[in-house]
């Protein structure tokens, strides 16, 4: 196999695929975040006058209870499989938005890179793969019956898809569920992902004073909310890294004998992993080592906090209130909802006496799961990985989540068969967010030669 | 004694008084912020106008290294007594804004209260003091010598004041200095304050990751700021509520056998407090009784806490950083740059494996003390809250701190003598603060009363 049958086209339209990608990227289609409701339905509303654009005449919009799912069909030749394609239009929130050197919805191109909210996740991730079927449908090389999803609530749970899809089972039906919205190890390193982790979300909220209250005159009596939430949140976790939740890792299932072979195989580069985000690999449970907790253990993070007081200066009071907004890592086996409950009932149960808390707000997201890397779905992709790069791809289980996959899996009938090309360097969900043009590309490769062979 | 004597003309002015303290409140002297710097002196300005139009003909500002003092001074009669008055012109922030049922700086009537940022702390409880100094001048009534002292840094440390002060001794010099930035038990129970704590203050910060971090590809393996801080906060107290800091509690002055049987004379109403503010006094050192934790022992608060995101929906990150504002109350006794120096270390000792941790703010508030309750000067204001009240008033050590206090009396070589209005329903440092008009006439009576003694 030659990369070069599907590379000249592309960088013949690469003026033409950049100009529409942007176009894409500058809207604000931030899911989380009701005042942005608006922009994600025109982002699905562009995305499908695209789809129709570049042959895939039945596009539109499958109503949710949440935002609209972007749905395309393009029948292929009897006997060849049927490819079901998942992306997600939406994006993160862009705070703190001074930390951005160029606005986030106005996509710029710096150093061969695409910055902009949204470039890699996962805007770009499914752009390319749109773009690879626009070239086989050109090049009437698509033999297989493609499907495409992609949804608009990803960043925030999948709630709407996830409510909608047990009743889109036949338009749903597929062999492979093909994802890009994964990373891989390095710029020169494919990867093939055989597992992901759940996805769980709370938010909780210590109070008791019915305000703030002076901490002179109330110092040493007055319990105070921020200590408390700090002593809570502090409760998660024993002195090992465990997860103190009663119950919270009873189901998670324990790798194979062939996993865990598979994990120690590639020995976790610590002083890489520190270059590249600043931090030793020193959280979690201080037993196993990174690649294990990774791929095979749950994890619960603080992803914000709040109470009182923050401005310049002073302010001596003892706040009403304190608030945490926590997300839990779920491994393969974990029921979420359970697991969910076990958090929020150890939060409450773990009251400091005299003040009150509450779980606020709380978000289901999808199991985890893992892959029989025997699969013959992998063997191909890792052909057509192998012959892009020339090096043997890499298999590794991700520790992040992709909510619904899990499900959609299911209802399709599909096996999930997760290959991307994010890179650490592309900053997703934190400022100044961006993808290079190269991985663009690669990934525009993969996707290409992947369907044409079917 | 009876009251009639400066009640009456109090009431004839009632008018004017409002409108003169109306004008003062109206001043956004938040002396924290150095966005209300120009906003501060013309406050200051205000009071030295009002000062010599009731006749301190020589009123002005003397300057610090921060905001400018007022000073003002009446000589008296041979032989009568020096008074030293304090108060300060400047006031907490204001946030949060959107709780605030009126304007903070439109000071506004409601239901027999002024309501305005200050209304209480401090501008109301020194206005009432300066108009029954302008009620006995005007009755030829005041023999004593009358200094008023007004600062405009008393709610971020007094740092201008403490610094400039050592060069003001034969300015200052006095026999009694007048404090009435203080509260009383309850609205009929007059209250002789016996000491105040010390004040130190520090913000710590956690960082590591060079951003934010997805929650999902570094979950386990990343260390988290805000866990991290959560359990330095946690550490700063045992589970008995003591304070872990070695050292911290070292030269804290054990309240003598007097003192303690005075402070356990009358019980604590917890029911009361419950009802004050909205919780048990269940915070602090659980082994010592409430009115004990406040008058004698140091206690440490978390002020405010930041960290990550805090908007609607979940952002599924690592947080780079996290911070907290923290507040020390110091015993008679302790050192403040000592225990804060001892905190810090504390804090920097405790750093995570693989996060840094910094103190990027300090600053120390004054030290302690607590008075000798035989003093002459605490028979006379006795004597005058009895005759006024008709009750015999209450004696207490106070939890909250005036910076400056003890540094003053030093210098001055005068003695403190608290006593003041505030009550807790005045809500203080916190939205919608106010004073009773009731309460401010008892503390002009007050005041009148005791300088016409002299």
């Amino acid at each position: 196999m030659t990369t070069s049958a599907y590379a000249a086209p592309f960088d013949r339209d690469h003026a033409r695929i950049l100009a529409q990608w942007m176009e894409l990227l500058a809207f604000p289609s931030i899911s989380t975040d009701p005042q942005h409701h608006r922009d994600c339905v025109a982002c699905a509303e562009w995305l499908v006058r695209h789809l129709r654009g570049i042959g895939f005449d039945n596009a539109r919009l499958l109503p949710t209870p949440g935002k609209p799912v972007v749905f395309a069909e393009r029948p292929g030749l009897p006997g060849k499989p049927v490819v079901l394609f998942y992306g997600h239009y939406d994006v993160q929130p862009v705070d703190p938005l001074e930390a951005w050197h160029t606005p986030p919805f106005t996509p710029t191109l710096v150093d061969g890179r695409m910055r902009a909210r949204g470039a890699q996740d996962n805007k770009g991730q499914h752009f390319y793969a749109l773009t690879a079927m626009q070239q086989l449908i050109q090049a009437n090389a698509l033999g297989a019956t493609v499907k495409v999803l992609i949804e608009g609530e990803e960043e925030c749970g999948s709630g709407g898809i996830s409510c909608s899809m047990p009743a889109w089972t036949d338009l749903l039906r597929a062999d492979v569920l093909l994802v890009t919205d994964i990373g891989m190890e390095g710029p020169r390193q494919p990867t093939i992902t055989l597992g992901l982790r759940g996805l769980v979300s709370l938010t909780v909220e210590v109070a008791g004073p019915a305000r703030d209250l002076h901490s002179g005159t109330h110092g040493g009596i007055a319990p105070n909310p921020a200590l408390a939430l700090a002593r809570l949140l502090t409760g998660l976790h024993d002195a090992d890294g465990l997860i103190t939740v009663p119950g919270f890792y009873e189901s998670a299932a324990p790798p194979s004998a062939a996993e865990l072979l598979e994990a120690r195989s590639s020995p976790f580069d610590a002083a890489a992993y520190r270059q590249a985000t600043g931090v030793p690999p020193s959280g979690g449970e201080r037993a196993r080592p990174p690649a294990e907790r990774l791929g095979f253990r749950p994890s619960i993070d603080v992803n914000g906090m709040r109470s009182g007081f923050d401005g310049p200066g002073t302010k001596t009071i003892i706040p009403a209130t304190a608030r945490a907004k926590l997300t839990a890592r779920l491994a393969a086996g974990q029921d979420p909802a359970a697991c969910l409950a076990a958090l929020a009932e150890h939060l409450l149960q773990h009251a400091p006496e005299g003040l009150t808390v509450r779980v606020v707000e709380q978000g289901v997201g999808g199991p985890g799961f893992r892959l029989d890397p025997r699969s013959p779905w992998i063997t191909r992709a890792k052909d057509t990985l192998r012959a892009l790069y020339g090096v043997e791809p890499t298999q590794r289980w991700e520790g992040a989540s992709i909510p619904v996959i899990a499900e959609l899996a299911r209802v399709s009938g599909a096996e999930p068969l997760l290959v991307g090309f994010g890179l650490e360097a592309d900053s997703i969900h934190a400022p100044n967010e961006s993808f290079a043009l190269e991985q663009f590309r690669m990934g525009y490769l993969y996707v290409a030669h992947l369907l044409a062979g079917l």
